[in-house]
């Protein structure tokens, strides 16, 4: 099998090979994050009607050319725009008609004078000291879309702002990708659940809640199938119901070598099963099993929690991306910040490493120090902060040099 | 009032006067981004028995010292170490166990040598090939977190890795902050609800949903409270009942002075009302209200989208973080990257300005496009990937300069 471990990039290359999950109608009240899976195109202008965006009076330009503080254009003021009304008369020349920020912009009035320039003389008649070009603080028909404009292309991510601009339009439901489902199976004979008191020799369930999380920050949903006995017949059964259920099935492997192989040889039982990768050249999270059935992509993931992380961040997060129809999927959707190595780390060649580091701010510049430790550690990568990873053609890196490091949460505590 | 406008570091001052919500119990199944209330300890040691970190087999270290190559020590195998069971035996000297990643280590075992360097040459003898030190490849009681340790501080933010940790030590639940709910009440003569054609001077309702999804996305929970016309009755009673049912009550004003006198005199009405700002040093943002009612903030946010959306990110992040009860959250919680600006800005002094910006990278840099365009337009800030801060003791920013982009947004499509 030694053949089928892949790198980094074919393993990336290979999950490019599968695609968006199916559409729903969704309300934009319920859209946030979600993934556009069709193009949105304006169905009326947007605003629909000229607005002035000051407080002030509407006026025609002309009337307050050459206006100043000291040569004043005198305008007389016929009443009052009232928000969310059409206004009641036009603005006929020498006249002004006194308009709210929002107010609609009465016929033949083309720019608004703001209130600061205009000083009442008596009940009827105001002073206008600067002049105003047309169109100024006015938004006209169109000025944030024009009827028919694309609004957001396919696979577009809607954020808090994107949502408001739906709404402006009266644009009530969206379609967009589902969220992908993603069948867990936590196995290992030595397993029990979080609520059993461990006998000797097991250890609770750590890699559901770990994956499951997970999940739910990529925007996808968990399915938990559960725990599973290191027994073909029951793991072979999971499966199947996952693969049913879901759009994509993790199996966090034991992390023995008889427990893997067990994994696969459950995978090729099944007929449309095809193995595409067996083993990935990364540390932590080597031996990483990756197969396809039929559209549905299955992974054997280590049971060393650090490991499982590893993968997941580097390699389910695009795939996870990818099933959500986001555009440009296939690319990397960290935080990177640079930070000054605080050790020396060496390498093996041959793997790509990633080391999980703490931060630490000093005088406005990251500092990132290297955690050693046994992957089977889930206390180095609830320290760690980031990831750093080192290039199999690199031998290491050296205490002083500023690298990448990809974050694993918001830097409360540490900016 | 002009003396009760506050610039931003006083206004960041008021707002950590407030205090976190209160607390609840949540299933750690639930845990993700909630904020710990209370700090968690260990109440056993994790893990709780030597395991082995790798597969191979269980020795006496001091029966492999000077194994080698060319100088193999040889070791009688007696059985092997099931997954999840107590070991049937201890090593003795010249002895050895099969053990798999994750098993149990056998009373009097020490170190564990990796499959790779043991050879079978019968059905009971192997040859071993490397010296092994004591603890090599073994994972002691407690390596992880040891019993009474202190796992988790007060305000702490749960990442999947935590909850795993949780799961590991049988931690199901634990005591978080409860989410904060915000009150939401969209004012307006002219704001019609998004299922609603606009009559002429009339627009759809666009900060409630922009509001509500900036809440969802900050770990908050909006409480739709509606539309209201400026009217003062109408208002005081929506304030009254949202400073019930809320811990923070929003009020997206009418942008116009009237809207916001309007707003001002409904919040003065409630005896124990406290008005903290009556404007922030800030564009757009400028015509924000600040008020306390007992231990509840009230926020009287411009009308302008973008406006609301500068205060929002500015000041209404943070503050979210603080009811939340997240450590350090006076702070800021967004992330920055630098890049090359290229156009001028300039900026009036006296007030802090928040440049939409459009972020583009070219040769792995990131170059930031100022966008101009009035506050009143939704399109500025669809299409800005962040915010960059001109400091009101500041005169602009030049083409070329570097600068710190708060980001709105992943940059899908951007990287």
């Amino acid at each position: 099998m030694f053949f089928s471990v892949k790198t980094s990039e074919e393993v990336l290359e290979i999950l490019k090979g599968f695609s968006p999950v199916g559409e729903e109608t969704i309300f934009i009240g319920e859209g946030l994050n979600r993934v556009l899976s069709r193009e949105i195109f304006s169905r009326e202008d947007l605003p629909c009607f000229p607005r002035s965006s000051m407080d002030g009076y509407a006026v025609r330009a002309r009337d307050t050319f050459g206006a100043a503080e000291t040569l004043p254009a005198f305008l007389e003021v016929e009443g009052e725009v009232l928000m969310g009304r059409a206004p009641a008369g036009a603005v006929t020349q020498g006249k002004a008609i006194r308009i709210s920020t929002g107010g609609m912009m009465p016929e033949d009035a083309d720019a608004v004078v703001m209130i600061e320039y205009c000083h009442p003389l008596d009940g009827r008649t105001i002073e206008v000291t600067r002049t105003v070009s047309p169109l100024e603080n006015v938004i006209s028909p169109g000025d944030d879309f024009k009827n028919g404009a694309l609004i957001f292309g396919k696979g577009y991510v809607l954020r808090p702002q994107d949502l408001g601009l739906l709404a402006g339009l009266g644009i009530q439901n969206v379609d967009a990708y589902r969220k992908p489902n993603v069948a867990i199976i936590s196995t290992g004979d030595e397993i029990v659940p979080v609520n059993r008191m461990p006998g000797p020799g097991q250890v609770r369930d750590i890699n559901s809640y770990t994956l499951g999380a997970f999940c739910i920050q990529s925007g996808a949903v968990p399915v938990n199938m559960g725990l599973c006995k290191d027994n073909f017949s029951d793991l072979r059964a999971l499966v199947e119901r996952g693969l049913e259920i879901s759009d994509t099935l993790w199996i966090s492997g034991g992390s023995s070598v008889g427990a893997r192989d067990m994994t696969v040889k459950v995978l090729e039982s099944f007929d449309d099963m095809e193995i595409l990768a067996h083993g990935i050249s990364i540390s932590p999270g080597k031996p990483t099993i990756i197969a396809r059935s039929g559209s549905k992509a299955v992974f054997g993931l280590p049971g060393h929690v650090a490991s499982a992380m590893v993968i997941a961040e580097v390699f389910l997060n695009p795939f996870l991306s990818r099933l959500s129809g986001a555009a440009g999927a296939s690319g990397d959707n960290h935080f990177y910040i640079k930070a000054e190595l605080e050790r020396n780390i060496e390498s093996a060649s041959g793997r790509d490493d990633y080391i999980r580091v703490k931060l630490d701010k000093r005088g406005g510049q990251y500092f990132a120090d290297p955690i050693f430790g046994k992957s089977g550690l889930i206390s180095t990568l609830v320290e760690a902060h980031g990831l750093v990873k080192i290039d199999r053609n690199t031998e290491g890196l050296y205490k002083g040099q500023i690298v990448d490091v990809m974050l694993l949460r918001p830097l409360k505590g540490v900016q």
